[in-house]
């Protein structure tokens, strides 16, 4: 992509209102905006991030262990479906319209309610289950206090997964794969080491829910990390527990956390109101046991830049980067543009996805200080001097040396 | 995938409240699932085809001569944008919520009022121009009669691209190279020889706007193909034009046909309300001059049916079937069954999408008859008589006869 036809607007100056560290460079990097509190548009370079943050997480739903089935429910859901469970009048961030006909609808908040109306359709028998469903889907939530950028919105991008099983074991050893799944998504994002499994409360069918919390001074959760297990516990269920839960260590690390993932024990809170059984081996009635198993796409993204900048501006990791490679252009003299240009070509032949800072009106100070800002994990840069020994420089954003890099191991290099 | 493990339920009886012939395979053969009047569930054949459509338009939108830049804007949209174009009266078919604190909000029955008032914080000179946004995203129209499964409902997913031009000929131009790439995004979804570009009412910049609409009874839209040029004219604007604007034309032809796309010159209908102006080379102010254009996925999916089925089923075009091959599993002996397992994993290594009806409980018979329901391009049988020849049998779901090929050509085949 030639940066000159990108559309963005980056900015030097601090975001006015600026609520979190990844709200004001995400801004001022091009990467979203603002349409109005807590709701923004994904610019070409914010929606690049995001769309590799749902390969990532689609690649580990539909394999082994997960096995997730892809689907597309509704944002608009009847009344009638949310009245069953009780949660048109209890959950207080529903958004409710009312169309034509007086018809009344809620903007999908959670999808339990229609996922077991449409399982219903789906399972009868044991021979049906397991199975389990998920969609990559826009979420609306009326929140009072929509704030700290793409951390907390009204309107969001989720992956929501829901399980069915015929027992209790079952779901159990389903829900402790999806932990290790879980794990690896976020390592697989570049946030692994900053996110923690936290205990918390919330689950219907057993004592806890997990959280996936990650270390951030922009988060609204306070976790304690037990220091001899690494599990964490929620601060809101902290005070009963002294000890840790799962290995009884005593000692704490306090911190300010972001929950980018929860998963849910659901047991029969939601097979129950929709009546959603199967005929078991022994032909007995029974309701299906359900989890379900949640990953907010853009707060993750804010998340990450929460956790990798520095004074400069993002530091992105390489697997969700907008582009692997920003190549700056030196317009110095006619050789320099001409290598450059066939750099651009070949690095784009070998599908490495690169942004070619064409601009003639800019310095290269400019340049630079925009692509710090801007964060894509390879800077290169072709001068007279390099040419002379075939080689260009190569600087990782997360480093501070420049390298020599010979052109033609650029690419193997890369 | 194996059929035993997808999520689905075929059903043999024409669905209750047929609309029509889409709706009702749609249905019956597992592709989606409805939730309420005109909101459907995509379950996971029928997202593979929405996918498949995705990629299709998305891979025309940002190529040459388009060069889109895809973002994701939002759903919920301020009641002031739209006041600003008087549409939040206007249009009948905006949804409306109240939130908390009594803000109000439309639901994004298109996208004219956010790109507008975004395209403003980067568009400054002519040399910012010409710039084209396009998103994959989901709409909202509170149509009074939701109808005819997925051809015409309340929510669905559309992809909207918006062209700025700082002169109405560079406009003129690219709408012309945008009619092309229209025709060819219908040709490659296979519904290129019945879909036809019709001069239709509301441009207002130019007379008349363009729609592309595919004949089929279950269309709404009455058009009069003209015989000599094949441009058609929608039934509204023909009771002004006696000949064909076009080609001056007298004879047409009288169909029934759905919308699956429409384009129009906006001019400065946007830009004006939200004073959208560039510094052009003369360094006079101007307004921006825009084009919109838009294509319905899931409408156009409902279209292919329409037009590619017969009395058994769906006959998907191989570019957006769900999967390339059915391969029917007929567990009469080991060696059958073995060779027949060998296949499905070389298949799959060769990255042909396949679907394996591994299911031990259906008939032969029953078996068929859902492959026919499906629609998927070739459907394979391995049985002990053709083993003998070292071949299997494949089937094209578009034609009658079945031809022998040898296993170790099957996938040159396919």
């Amino acid at each position: 992509m030639l940066q000159s036809k990108l559309f963005y607007k980056t900015t030097k100056n601090k975001t006015a209102d600026i609520e979190s560290v990844s709200h004001d460079l995400l801004v001022r990097a091009g990467f979203i905006d603002q349409l109005m509190a807590g709701v923004y548009t994904f610019l070409p370079l914010g929606l690049k991030v995001l769309k590799n943050i749902e390969n990532i997480i689609r690649k580990n739903m539909q394999h082994s262990p997960v096995n997730g089935q892809e689907v597309l429910m509704p944002v608009l859901q009847p009344k009638e479906n949310w009245q069953k469970t009780g949660r048109w009048e209890s959950l207080d961030i529903l958004f409710k319209i009312k169309g034509s006909g007086e018809k009344e609808y809620a903007l999908g908040a959670t999808h339990e309610e229609v996922v077991s109306s449409l399982a219903k359709k789906s399972i009868f028998s044991y021979k049906d289950l397991p199975v389990s469903l998920f969609q990559i889907q826009t979420k609306f939530r009326d929140e009072l206090r929509a704030k700290s950028g793409i951390l907390r919105t009204r309107e969001f991008l989720m992956k929501d997964l829901y399980s069915f099983h015929s027992t209790q074991e079952d779901l159990d050893k389903y829900y402790e794969k999806m932990i290790k799944v879980y794990l690896n998504i976020f390592k697989e994002c570049g946030i692994g080491k900053m996110t923690y499994q936290t205990l918390a409360s919330g689950g219907s069918f057993s004592r806890y829910s997990d959280e996936f919390q990650t270390i951030t001074e922009a988060g609204e959760d306070t976790i304690y990390i037990c220091k001899k297990c690494k599990i964490a516990i929620n601060k809101e269920i902290k005070s009963e527990n002294e000890k840790c839960p799962k290995c009884g260590g005593g000692e704490f690390e306090e911190k300010k956390a972001v929950e980018v993932g929860n998963i849910f024990k659901l047991g029969t809170k939601f097979s129950s109101p929709f009546d959603l059984k199967f005929t078991d081996k022994d032909a007995t009635e029974k309701l299906v046991i359900m989890g379900c198993y949640g990953i907010g796409l853009s707060r993750l993204m804010g998340a990450v830049v929460e956790v990798s900048h520095d004074q400069k501006g993002i530091i992105w990791p390489k697997t969700i980067a907008p582009f692997l490679v920003h190549l700056i252009g030196i317009e110095n003299n006619k050789k320099v543009s001409v290598v450059t240009e066939k750099i651009y070509n070949n690095l784009q032949r070998e599908k490495i996805e690169v942004l070619y800072d064409d601009r003639q009106a800019k310095s290269v100070g400019e340049k630079f200080a925009e692509a710090d800002l801007m964060g894509i994990p390879f800077r290169i840069v072709i001068s007279e001097k390099t040419l002379k020994t075939n080689s260009v420089e190569v600087k990782e954003r997360s480093k501070n040396n420049v390298k020599l890099v010979k052109i033609n191991q650029l690419y193997k290099y890369v």
